[in-house]
């Protein structure tokens, strides 16, 4: 495969996939297995368990999809909701965006509440929306926890906390994509219905896995939930959960066991550590491009993401040109920025299996990509400011003390 | 992972998933990379045109799908129809049952066509039923090439005359989950309208890739199918080839690396003498049953398969003890009897990447199941007669001439 | 690397390197890491506990040597003897002679005892020679435990009774290379002062590894022996020993890893199990061998090889050719007849991580070779010799009850 | 393996064993193969004649030896050299005094020219030993290339130019441990007689492979040399060379494949390709050094290192508190001091498959360690410096134009 041979490591700065640890490459370098053996079921049974500590919740039912998260959407709504329910649902970058377009064409009733991008969902909407659906026509509203394209985090406590100022039942479906297991998500306390995300992101594993976690109502839900649906249908695992076979159809082998991998070091970093160090590589991140004098496009500090930052560039540059010659040159992959902020742009992802070193390669490496292509930046300055940053955050590793 | 430790090798003979090449593993061992660089599209291009050859096909646009064969069969009758469509599928064994589980609950008009587990489609009731059905209101026939269950192969010739001889214009939808790559199969010549497979199978990749190929036919109905779909929408995919970047949502960097070797492997091979080499390991598989003394599940000679033989065990045996004993004393794995036959037959899955002496030395090994657990085989008798006829047949490995 | 693939798996039945498990291949699949970080010698320091268990040994010293056997031959030798000492050598195959090639270039003045190549050491010869030095100008046996080329064990137990019968103090330095993890091997109860083996040989590891046990006799040897050495010298290991950081030169990170994982495999299934593994695999070989109508190269019972069986063609057979056959037909590695026996043995190496049903596949393909190259066997003949005795003998699998 | 687990990558910059490619990894993940199927001599010849271009020599002779670069020497010296011979032998920091030491232990007769560490050889002294040796009483000149203790290069080609002045027949033998593969190295044009090499250096592989290139005046001294040697006995290789089956003992059939994949890689880098990045790597880490005012432990700038710098630390900081803490805090490894510099030095490795922001990576993390252990380091400041240089110097990435 010569078209991509660089020198050294791809510094691998998308929002996704993200570096994989070797740990977990060495436990998915294995051959299949019958599924069916006793093997499968005893391991499944216990990552099933574990999963859900990544969610914070202790009363979810997990489903592990073998799709992405475009699946794992999917499998949200058609399992809780009927064509024609009404929902609500906040437009405020180009994830949240495709998601309604699912949305739409599953056929529910889309009520879209559209922020401008670089801002959070409009909870002040919300609040009227629920304010007056005294009926309760709502069913369920449907929002990102992070906003891969402009790098913007909602609060989801204040979406709970404004559910029951109104006592509404509407369902919370939650994309938490870009942020589970990268930032604190906690399903339980929060309240939320359907959680999910996708194995290749924060969890550091290859594309694959779609990972949903039901609450008891969002399983009641199901019950009478009208949207077609089979491959993406609860039931079938429930169903294979009673038999202890788990197993509806073939799983990957290697994901399972990379899963496994995958949590253990979860767990052994500590999954509120892992979230320090999520919000160690964001602070780093945003005091670097404050020093460049670049703008981040998240308009507020409210809504910092620990997970990608989107870079806005000035207006006499590409920022696609960033992104290309990045690659190209450094052996650096950046995000590019999406419809509505494509050219405008750039994204440095920060979330994963990485550390601060890792991340200060890249700001070092975006120095010089921004000199590259006119912008005036004085090199080394942000490194400097994240790095001033870290000398004074960056804890022993626990294991080495 | 010691739960499933034993010494040697696993001798995976299940129907799927199954062996992987250690090249393929190889491929596959690697870091995420970003699927938006130039690279992945590049090298996308390129598979697509090369899955083509594997479905004979050069007319069929290729779909990879990041999910499992159950995704892959919904990706073809949504697609393709809409709720109510007449369609006429054949029951034969435990997957066309799934697959007509799925059809019913898609809300298509099922016109099921059943036969004893053991036998082929009935062809003659399809002739009658197409015969009589001069308004065409049969949407679609839907059929298995090969019964993982029962070890039956389908004639699918037969069906495209049938179905040429009465100039009926329903589409034909084919599962060849455990036979494209291991069966003949010609996707152009037999006027196939989708087919479809899975990775875990003949492909000896791990499960993760739905593969579907649609005729012009089939993507011209799926301009006005009405089924609901979104996750598994060819528009999507169709959009996104004419960007020239391929993938709607992330695909697995780590299958596409694999997929990759594993069709070169094939390639290398000759993808006939691949379909040789699975009938050589059939017929070597079928002489030993006989000489065993046991009965082929499979009625007729004229639907032997050459990637799956279903074992009748004498009633006084309960099969899967068998597979259990297998597992727990040979490290061999063997595949269950299913729903009517679960008890019954056992299966030895031979497809994939797999030669003669591995099968061999699984054919030793259910010699002495078959002893433990009460049967008279004479041991040694089954080997003999596979190896008296592979004797005569195994070629030379053209690499090593 | 087109050159050598062939379908399905290579089956690898040299005696030597051998099938290295999965596990293993996974442990060593690993970036290089700095050996002087604290990681590296707290492994190193249980790594050399460990690796006494497998010689039965408590007092012995351990150095794992960045080299072959060969290497670990010389490193044996020059530690513990001075050019001109005199040790007495038995030469019964191949890699004995090679032994005593390296001894009688190394300066020593060989006292070699030889045997009909496929007889044991002749230890009557033994017996006279140390009954007549009471000068003890013997200053150190050699003798390999199991000689490779011929498949003949030497009986160690019977060494040593006959040294302490005479109360003589030379050095007893066994070549246990194809022997130690496989057959029973006992340095303390049988008072062997240097073993040796290879990790690429019953451990099951990749070549690079020479394991040296010393015994506290030999180490006191190694102060006064005068044979110059400065890679293998003990000396620079026990310096740094001494220190805690082990190694005096750079350790191949990768066997380190891949050498912790093969003793956790061995210590999985308990070392006595895999001496009776072995013993079942070497026992149906060798009923093979005489239910095809063909010769033990060895030529009593006493010195069968549980390790490898050296087959004695017909003389109208050249068994190169069925070595040539197995690759280029089979896919099947079996082992040349070298020197004396070259074009008159072939070999089936049975040791390292193997299972039964493996080595019944390599059986059925020796069984087809010996046909395809005009020796009359019966088909079917040496597995079913094989199996009814392994039928009888295969424990249940530990972890799967 | 908890013990080394810290979130992210390691930051490996110990000047050996360094950083394994991807693809390298990838080739070695694999089983054992028979080493005297057709297979592994075809690759073997292929492999030998490769592995001459990075030694820049047409008429040399290679040998691929399972040992370290240890063992590397002794071969050079065993072979070419008789017991009592006159040798130079240049001490300017830890390896040349090692092999100065094995020098001696060999029993040759060392002229040892010692300088001050962090000084290059004294040439001036080799030319008066040569001037006034008009008997040829001196056998050998030895001369590390790339001393890795201080990070000091030694002029080659002078030293050809002294012995042709002088027209001394003595052979010259360099240790290309740290330098063959990243700096520029001419064995034909500078009439280097014995060169070698480690795998895990430059090379970018495990360690485990000595890599040893003889002229033909080396390998005439070596009809005569007395030294006593068996293991490293070229003759043993050349013997087996003729045979064309290439192999005296069992080669790692892992290393073969990963030296051919490596090789593949430098190839397609372009040796001097290869070359002009350590140079870029090089500088960019003495332009850090310099803006952190510190100093460069190699005096003169004629002796540069392109592959490690030895960084001198204040008196009132202890060098390896820098190491310890960049290991526990920032998953950095970096070099100790040896020696007589240990306490004073610490030592970033810039050599084997690294690219420039894995660099510029650690220079920030060695400028955070710096402000940890009380230099007033100005954060930035060396990867501003190294940045500036960096942005106008690296090129794109030929296959990615």
């Amino acid at each position: 495969m010569d078209y991509v041979y660089g020198p050294g490591r791809n510094h691998l700065f998308v929002p996704g996939p993200v570096n994989i640890p070797e740990q977990v490459l060495r436990a998915m370098n294995r051959n299949n297995e019958d599924y069916r053996s006793p093997a499968i079921p005893a391991m499944t049974k216990v990552l099933l368990e574990d999963v859900k500590k990544i969610f914070k919740t202790t009363t979810g039912t997990p489903f592990l999809i073998p799709t992405t998260g475009t699946g794992a959407w999917e499998s949200a709504l058609t399992n809780t909701l009927s064509p024609g329910d009404r929902i609500v649902s906040f437009l405020i970058g180009q994830f949240s965006l495709l998601w309604i377009d699912q949305q739409q064409r599953l056929n529910f009733n889309v009520d879209v509440v559209e922020s401008e991008w670089g801002r959070g969902a409009d909870l002040d909407i919300l609040e009227s929306k629920l304010a007056s659906d005294t009926a309760h026509t709502i069913k369920a509203i449907c929002i990102v926890h992070n906003e891969t394209a402009t790098g913007v985090t909602n609060n989801l406590a204040t979406v709970r906390k404004i559910l029951d100022a109104y006592q509404h039942p509407a369902l919370l479906l939650v994309d938490g994509v870009s942020s589970i297991c990268a930032l604190d998500f906690r399903m339980d306390e929060w309240g939320v219905d359907v959680a999910l995300t996708g194995s290749q992101k924060a969890l550091s594993l290859p594309t694959g896995l779609g990972i949903v976690l039901a609450s008891a109502k969002a399983l009641e839900a199901s019950k009478t939930a009208k949207s077609v649906r089979v491959f993406f249908d609860w039931n079938d695992y429930l169903k294979f959960y009673k038999l202890g076979t788990y197993w509806p159809y073939t799983p990957s082998i290697q994901l399972l066991y990379g899963l496994r991998a995958a949590l253990d070091l979860i767990f052994e970093e500590g999954l509120d550590n892992v979230i320090l160090r999520h919000n160690r590589l964001g602070t780093a991140t945003r005091l670097a491009v404050e020093a460049w004098g670049l703008k981040n496009c998240t308009q507020k500090e409210e809504w910092y993401s620990d997970t990608v930052t989107a870079v806005v560039v000035p207006p006499y540059i590409d920022s696609s040109e960033i992104v290309k010659r990045a690659w190209k040159r450094y052996n650096l992959s950046l995000g590019l920025g999406l419809n509505k902020v494509a050219g405008k742009v750039f994204r440095i992802g920060h979330l994963g299996h990485l550390n601060e070193l890792q991340l200060l390669g890249c700001l070092a490496g975006v120095e010089m990509i921004l000199k590259d292509v006119g912008y005036p930046v004085k090199l080394g300055s942000g490194v400097a400011a994240a790095s001033a940053y870290l000398q004074n955050n960056i804890p022993l590793i626990p294991s080495r003390i």
